[in-house]
């Protein structure tokens, strides 16, 4: 029994696929069932690596959703629209939908959701976060026992790319950008990637699934690297740590126990952290991505690998058609859905405040270089009842210094208000640079 | 609809699994879905940290499967028999099963898929490798887009405990076992661990499922880490090395581009391994695990966590519960078997004579502190056309040398001819170690 598919999109990832579909030696038999039926593209002129014949590529997306010999329809244009109506399109056709549009998901999941479960169909988003790494699949079917209690990741590889080198070689952000620019690692417009807004589109996706619920992307606390200094990953290095742009959904333990057993309170965060080396996180270099989740009772597992390219891409979307057609094989096309690989939402989530959340702190201070001055930033955390690990004086010349402050875990208007009192000291030049620390 | 839950043990693991299935708030609706209906216990009256029904404990493991209430069969009583007899009875009954036992897939794996194919029931196993892992459901269910080249792990936590500490501490095997043994790491009959039995096991559950048809218990090549000495791990440091006890099981290229494509030659295998400090498995420490799989077009993914431990290995036993009971929303108790989670089997596998196969290998020789012996030690394996690496005398005392060889990559055949050669030197004492090298 063959399965049509129907591409949007033949583009770096659009290739990837249509490359695994063309030579299905070697790769699972049900690969051997796939016929890539229609293909959309920009331009029909466009050169390509693969020969696919003329009469399947088209310029109009809506009539490869609308072929009847199309069973699923995969989603690998990118951008918001035409990309959201598209998959909705599909979805009213009662055809399920695989697409690696983190952008999309993350903002208008909740309405493909809504959509997909009206007409119990599948939108299948393995592709979406963390490239060729399981990790959508193992949260939806290998967790679900488990009281999640945190998820953390390095899910931009750009932006860890950038970090890895600044750490390697004492480079500055600009400077390093602009060569990942050169080599194709950053893009002309790198602001999704650097200021951190792709990173809250993966962790919004990953916690709505691993919570049970939609969570609000516009209300992620987002930072990126892009005002982050060389010196500030030169201290953190000689205190013992690595800088990551990490994102993190954290189940707020105070709240989920006073709360309704319906309902859950995340902090969902995406910023620039400070991990001690030995981590497990901090061991993630280049390009690559990585997923911490930790469970009660499963502990912390990790899913590590290739975050983005064509063929890591690729094999994700293949994941996902090959667990359509293995399905189909259960009931056809007009059976139940299998609520896990649905993921259908279960639970209320609200995300907090992120003022009353607690975190340890990495604060870099310009002073003049006098007596009397470290002892003044201590008396103000004190006074704040910020508790201090370390305060430390990192450089020192011309009558200026460099002090370096880690906390111990502090609620942030504590702190915050701490660093409003250490700023108005008159030995005090300004706070430098303010780091969260795992 | 309430599924019910009959299980056979109530150890360790056994009871992870009732504590999750007894609060169920939190964790996916589906748990609350499952009831504990019938449990098979050694002793009725052991004192046990749960308060089960007294009507719900038997000491008849066969009643628990043959009564009517229960839908799933958990076996999570280990041992050979009567574990095996108890799943193939289940099977006969129509009643998918779920195991933690890695000894009986590893050994009757074959005659268990073909019963299940048979009467169209899911014998699920994710607790058998990696504990808490997900790995079993990520292989079948989203890696099936690639060819895979190789998957290789660290696998059994108490020899990565025990390697971890003889690299830390430079103690003695003997030493580090005892102790292990005392804090509980390890058995009082240690030899399934040490051995490699137990890795040996895994890895051949591992092959199978990858690459898609039944591997050969019995043929796997099989180097436990109880005549490894603390020398050799601290002369791998010096040289840029951790020694793992890594299995591994390998697509041999040359075979797969000229075999059937219906075939594959794999080598699999289970040995104390030195490994390149930044390898991504050289930084699993203690009793964790972790498993990486090459393929393409994904590359490398690698999937990381406690591999032992009642909480984890529950999480892992419920997953496949969890997975079934999904499943039965599509199509109800009489629908097909999907594919994927069923691993039915697609591909002759056959295991390549290790003789052949190609290694980087570590040897330190025991030679008179003679002038020459190096340069004969060199001789002989250019003579056998082994390329070397590096040859570095590194302790010489009393008129006595060691020398460590590394190699380039060599065949088997050729690495053993060189070594009868060098062992015949009149300069050298013995072959004191010999390990692979990645």
């Amino acid at each position: 029994m063959t399965i049509g598919i129907g591409l949007l999109g033949l583009g770096t990832v659009g290739s990837g696929v249509a490359a695994i579909l063309a030579s299905p030696q070697g790769r699972h038999p049900l690969v051997g069932d796939l016929v890539l039926e229609r293909v959309a593209v920009r331009d029909l002129q466009r050169p390509r690596p693969l020969t696919l014949p003329p009469e399947r590529l088209t310029t109009d997306p809506e009539a490869v959703i609308d072929d009847p010999k199309v069973d699923i329809v995969v989603e690998v244009m990118g951008g918001l629209e035409p990309a959201r109506s598209l998959i909705l399109r599909a979805i009213a056709a009662g055809k399920p939908v695989v697409t690696a549009n983190k952008a999309v998901i993350a903002r208008y999941g909740q309405e493909i959701a809504a959509a997909a479960a009206q007409q119990g169909v599948y939108v299948l988003i393995e592709a979406a976060v963390g490239g060729g790494i399981p990790i959508i699949e193992p949260i939806k079917q290998s967790l679900g026992g488990n009281r999640i209690q945190r998820v953390s990741g390095i899910i931009n590889g750009t932006t860890n790319y950038i970090l890895s080198r600044m750490a390697d070689e004492g480079a500055a952000y600009a400077d390093v950008l602009a060569d990942a620019q050169r080599l194709g690692y950053a893009e002309a417009d790198p602001a999704a990637d650097v200021q951190g807004g792709d990173a809250a589109d993966k962790i919004a996706i990953l916690a709505g699934l691993a919570y049970g619920g939609p969570v609000q992307r516009a209300g992620i606390a987002t930072e990126g690297i892009d005002r982050l200094e060389a010196r500030d990953v030169a201290y953190a290095a000689q205190l013992g740590f690595v800088v990551k742009l990490l994102a993190v959904a954290e189940r707020v333990q105070d709240d989920a126990q006073a709360g309704p057993a319906d309902g859950v309170s995340l902090d969902v965060r995406v910023h620039p952290t400070l991990l001690p080396k030995h981590h497990p996180l901090a061991g993630v270099h280049g390009v690559n991505n990585a997923i911490l989740v930790e469970g009660d009772p499963v502990g912390q597992v990790m899913f590590f690998g290739p975050g983005a390219g064509a063929g890591p891409t690729a094999s994700a979307v293949v994941a996902d058609i090959l667990n359509i057609a293995g399905i189909r094989q259960v009931g056809g096309p007009q059976a139940g859905l299998d609520p896990l690989l649905a993921a259908s939402s279960w639970r209320h989530c609200t995300l907090v405040d992120g003022s009353l959340s607690r975190h340890r702190n990495y604060v870099r201070l310009s002073t003049r270089d006098e007596a009397g001055v470290i002892g003044s930033i201590g008396t103000c955390f004190g006074t704040a009842q910020v508790s201090i690990q370390s305060i430390v004086q990192l450089d020192a010349r011309e009558g200026e210094a460099e002090i370096v402050v880690i906390t111990h875990e502090v609620r942030e208007d504590r702190f915050r208000e701490a660093l409003a009192a250490i700023e108005a000291l008159e030995g005090v030049e300004r706070v430098a640079a303010c780091l969260r620390t795992l």
